[in-house]
């Protein structure tokens, strides 16, 4: 047996969670939001849609506008994404870190007992 | 903003969670999964059916028929039911307790600063 989880922010809604953060990552890799959807099977008009109601919960950009270069633009992830990225990245780590810890702690004894 | 959170047993599937200890709970008060099943807004039918499936992935009874009494009989939580059902709500209390202080520790800060 295994702890199974799912964790998320929420402000009346799904706010931050695994997927926007590995989508942004790959924003941050590409500097396109186009690769980065693609490059996770996510049409555009849906990574679009995600990004746009996750601003819209949290109050902030996730993403703005590259201008220039040879490719002629793109997406670049904002201050304050990079700031949630970080932040979100160092607590799902604990999270993760914890909740295993917790769960052996309650059940890795009774296991090897086989519940008897 | 808040987190949110999902957690679950797995063992090749779910294997136990809060809908399952809930309805264990009920049935150890009413004596009875009909009861229980009703309380929760399920039908019989699925309550009996996820009983048996977790029943499967633990590879151990949670329910067995109390027989006699003036009602003719009914349903009681296995020994190795209240077993689960005890170790899991000391789990699921402190991953809650825990929880709460991760995302406390990493987000109140930046929160209280609107993210500046």
């Amino acid at each position: 047996m295994k702890i199974a989880y799912k964790v998320w922010l929420d402000q009346n809604g799904k706010a931050f969670g695994d997927g926007p953060y590995e989508l942004l990552k790959r924003v941050e890799k590409t500097e396109s939001l186009h690769q980065a959807a693609k490059q996770m099977d996510m049409s555009y008009s849906k990574a679009w849609c995600l990004i746009r109601s996750l601003e819209e919960r949290l109050d902030f950009p996730l993403l703005g506008r590259k201008v220039g270069g040879p490719s002629g633009g793109g997406s670049k992830v904002t201050p304050q994404g990079k700031t949630l990225m970080n932040h979100y990245k160092r607590f799902r780590k604990e999270v993760e870190k914890d909740l295993e810890k917790i769960y052996r702690k309650h059940f890795d004894d009774i296991e090897r007992k086989k519940w008897k």
